[in-house]
């Protein structure tokens, strides 16, 4: 079902800025190569505009947000918007602080989303102006389950409505939503908490994927979050196999987005709409 | 000797905030996430406190050091210290310019840390006021050796004293101290200083087990540096049964963290107490 | 034809002062050690005085500039000009912004370096005053070829002549030239390209090569330039009977350098004069 969203990733390479965190920044670089695009990473104020109008999408990260850098994404992203590009928004930690929950704010104000990428605690605190994240990691009780699914998909599409921006929450079931429709998406493994940036990589493979299907953003950051999850998978099989750890987990994990076909992508997505 | 500070890791996972310098950040955060806890790098002043509020540790490291970094380390520590909460302090390149100086001696001023990890050139810095440190690494003329080391733990317990702080000298021989009781930690392998970022990793895993056990400093830190070098060794042991280099040598130190067990743990740790 | 080079690098571990990129420069750390040098990154306006003066050789790069960065870099280089220290620029993304371009002509005006590299089209910003660079990667109109090189090798001496610096372009084949001499290296693989920081990587190399040997720039930095795409080769050799991805290529890239001699290197490089 995602044969077309690689396709236009393959036929036109993505050039994507990056405003983001410099714990995971290398990562998303690499992530951001092994799925098919370029990145740029700028954030000076001076050049932002100037480098978003030469890219395909933006992708906005506050993972270690200050005030120089929260400016610099509010120009660039009022510049993708005017540009009519994808701009995609990671909340990291929304909800732990209060300047990184006013910040979103913020951003959501002065910016049109297209994707917001979340775990269900930052998601959720986007939803209800407060948060009970635990640090930049979803809390517990927040979580996804079979249980409460009907709920939370009814939730992001609720909040797509609000937002105007697709919903993507991820976690150990994911789910990608518009105002009216929702993808539900198995793949993934719980080794991916186990390494740092999972979460802000994928969003850079969304803003890839965005960058090269402007016109079918729901599908795109599907394919984004299925893949992603699928490389998670057939990274902790390779490492059991090997032995490996974490870090291990970690270069298989970039190791097979790079890698990725449609044949293997094909083979393992597990998705379902709602 | 370490089951008490492993089980309460393992129990309790930690969550521990990070003012770390830009160069090993990242790896800083898989190995905390490899040792059993959680990061939380975040470094504005207006959300320093509240980040630190929520964690169980606040391990503050000088590397790359500015204006705006100094200003959240000390709020930050100050905030730490009225809440009861362990602080590590990993004064990198105190000695090579007097800016790294000084700053370590206005956060030995403004903040009381609990354990203070550095080689054995950044100590001797903290202790004498000025420093031969060769750029970010130990002087060869500093090092501890078997000839100098008992005159090296009176040190060590000196400025413990004077400090208040557990003093972890860290190199080819390891020395945790309090103002009574040292310990002599001969794991590591020199291959750990052939990559960047080993000493800020192992400061990360002192707050780690440090956030888990705060009743038990003097302990928790020798365990993460005994366990530390068990993995250097391990490590070291394994690129050369596959022919890897330093890249693969980092990854299997990660690695093995997130693999520890209290077995391998027991079975490699060489510590003796002075 | 390197032996002397790397001899040097070997007998002096050179100390190298980068005031570099967030996304790189855990890489470009790492890779210092690997080849030998010692890295220190420092970028306080306030401290890089001193840093630079304990070095052997300054490396800028302006991957990720911002106006505080951009100070620093001119203090720092104006002191390793006094001291008489080799200081290599590393352009990245010279023609993708304003400025960027405007930075490095700042530089230019303010520093006097011993080496430039970049890719092609940042090199061709330099000469021109403004460029077609895509990103942070070469355009492809751009690439040097075997049909376009004597003009290519024509155009790094002139720029040579003008800058006073060794002129080093990179890409599929690669130029290092003084004005009157030039060295066309063929080592390398288009995997290389599929990383992010190869060549803020390289500059690195070419930075602690200098650094040992501040009396033959142009030698040192064929060396380099030479012995990165040699490692780029094997690499690609080691990734493809491992059925690795792009992040197992760069594990590789960084262990092969960490594991050259000189017998390797000898039996690998694919160096011409012109």
């Amino acid at each position: 079902m995602f044969e077309k969203i690689l396709e236009n990733v393959n036929a036109k390479p993505p050039l994507v800025h990056c405003i983001t965190n410099y714990v995971t920044v290398n990562d998303c670089a690499n992530m951001v190569l092994a799925c098919g695009g370029s990145p740029i990473m700028a954030d000076d104020i001076n050049e932002v505009e100037e480098i978003t109008a030469i890219c395909n999408a933006l992708v906005i990260n506050i993972g270690t947000l200050n005030e120089r850098t929260v400016r610099s994404m509010i120009k660039a992203g009022q510049k993708a918007n005017r540009l009519g590009l994808p701009v995609i928004l990671d909340p990291v930690g929304a909800g732990a602080s209060s300047l990184r929950t006013k910040t979103v704010f913020e951003l959501l104000k002065e910016v049109k989303f297209s994707v917001i990428r979340g775990n269900v605690s930052e998601i959720k605190t986007i939803q209800l102006g407060n948060g009970t994240t635990k640090g930049v990691d979803a809390d517990l009780s927040d979580a996804v389950t079979d249980d409460n699914l009907d709920q939370m998909v009814a939730f992001a599409k609720t909040l797509s409505e609000k937002t105007g921006a697709i919903i993507a929450i991820t976690g150990a079931i994911d789910i990608v939503a518009d105002n009216q429709k929702a993808l539900i998406i198995r793949n993934g493994h719980a080794m991916m908490s186990r390494i740092t940036g999972t979460g802000c990589m994928l969003t850079t493979v969304v803003g890839s994927y965005c960058g090269a299907n402007p016109e079918d953003i729901l599908m795109a950051t599907a394919a984004a979050v299925s893949n992603m999850g699928l490389c998670g998978e057939l990274a902790f099989e390779k490492i059991q196999n090997q032995n490996g750890g974490t870090a291990s987990f970690r270069i298989a994990l970039i190791d097979f987005m790079s890698q990725m076909d449609m044949g293997t992508l094909r083979g393992g997505i597990k998705v379902e709409t709602r």
